[in-house]
């Protein structure tokens, strides 16, 4: 059917839901009539550079006007930002696994709600690249763990249950074949290692705790290297977990500075 | 000495530390003279939030002005927001352990550099209550995971590393103490827990995806309560064993709405 899939038995015997941390609700919002059109949401850390993306996509559609006028739909609170670009959402996420988490989860009722069909999300943003040109574009097939494994470790009360993290193959062809068709464009499709930190968990020297060397840290980003990780950043597994798990056909490719 | 500790051999050999997400480096700012008398870090997740209490604190120490002119310290990046008045700062660490971990590495080196001396760092924000008024205020003796383990278990590269999550016991008597100046200030000391998520990782029976009963979360949560956990949020683990490391006397007291 192309809807969003949420697997929540309760949620059908409440009266009201409320999706806190965007500040919409079903009784507060008409959420069909805001969001029914939506076929494409980005998302990304940063709340100005979300912004600044949908007037880019404004400008691209060719819609009225030069997208400064662009409201934050979500400006009753600074959790998240979100603008809309005709049928496109851009919204903020923050950083890290729960922070992302909170919003899908929240954009995930909102899509459902709203009755949205065929919609494809796709998370853009920065990342650390590995044995690659700094400014590639790493398009992500798998997103792995600290350990390489391709899963999501999701605590659900004390349990913990593993998720697949395999994201959309034929999406992941059709950005790579875009990216052809922009001179000067590295761009390329591998495996994304996602942690939970970004100075002791992707091997920096440079934060306020450090215990290895800088081979200790050359050994495991090479290591990572050989299991076929091309970048390394803080959201991509929790994402592609989600998204499968929803029906969401979801990418994440991510511009690369260089980390080896 | 007082002095905060940075555990990191490599800073030493450093010419330049740029504190990325705060905007913030040793070359580009003259760190001592703008954070030398800092003696309160107030750390919290909401960026509006924090500029508020920021505010506050400015009336409450009857600096000059009503504290409108106070400006973002942090303001040519949106990851984090920081204002100061007086001596205490305000800052910013939006949601989980991820983002507030990037956030207290950056500003543990931003007190080391400009040689900072006898720091107290406290947690404000709000918390998910478990059998408690709502609208309490819990103190926080020590940070538990969710398995109710006073520890945070933190990647270095592909190891885990166990630490410790007590906070400051004196710290956390003299808060208790304070509180009981004020009336109708209902404020108790207890274990905090710590989640990667917000739905599926608090008993909520209101996210995207939910697979357990309502009698499932109620036992859960239970036992967190017999285990002696009063509340439950997403950063104190990572904030209580970081402190710790880096000699910083921290607490976490935070506002409880009602979860049992």
């Amino acid at each position: 059917s192309g809807l969003v899939h949420v697997k929540n038995p309760h949620l059908d015997s409440m009266e009201e839901d409320i999706l806190y941390h965007l500040d919409l609700g079903t009784k507060t919002h008409n959420l069909p009539a805001m969001f029914g059109d939506i076929k494409f949401v980005c998302v990304g850390g940063s709340p100005n550079r979300m912004r600044a993306f949908a007037q880019f996509i404004h400008k691209e559609l060719g819609l009225t006007g030069n997208g400064e006028h662009l409201v934050d739909i979500c400006e009753g609170t600074d959790r998240y930002a979100m603008y809309r670009a005709g049928p496109v959402l851009s919204i903020s996420h923050g950083m890290g696994i729960p922070s992302i988490s909170i919003m899908l989860h929240e954009l995930i009722k909102l899509l459902h709600h709203a009755k949205c069909r065929d919609v494809t999300i796709i998370r853009i943003g920065t990342s650390g690249g590995l044995g690659i040109e700094a400014g590639s574009v790493v398009i992500t097939d798998t997103a792995v763990d600290s350990s390489f494994k391709p899963q999501f470790e999701q605590v659900v009360l004390d349990d913990v249950v593993v998720r697949s993290t395999e994201l959309d193959k034929d999406l992941a062809e059709e950005l790579l074949t875009c990216s052809k068709e922009i001179p000067d464009f590295p761009t390329l499709i591998g495996h994304t290692m996602c942690t939970y930190d970004f100075y002791e968990g992707q091997g920096r020297l440079d934060g306020a705790l450090c215990s290895f060397s800088r081979e200790k840290k050359l050994e495991y980003l090479k290591r990572a290297y050989d299991a076929g990780v091309r970048n390394i950043e803080m959201e991509s597994t929790a994402f592609a977990a989600l998204c499968r798990l929803c029906g969401l056909k979801g990418e994440s490719p991510t511009h690369c500075l260089s980390l080896l």
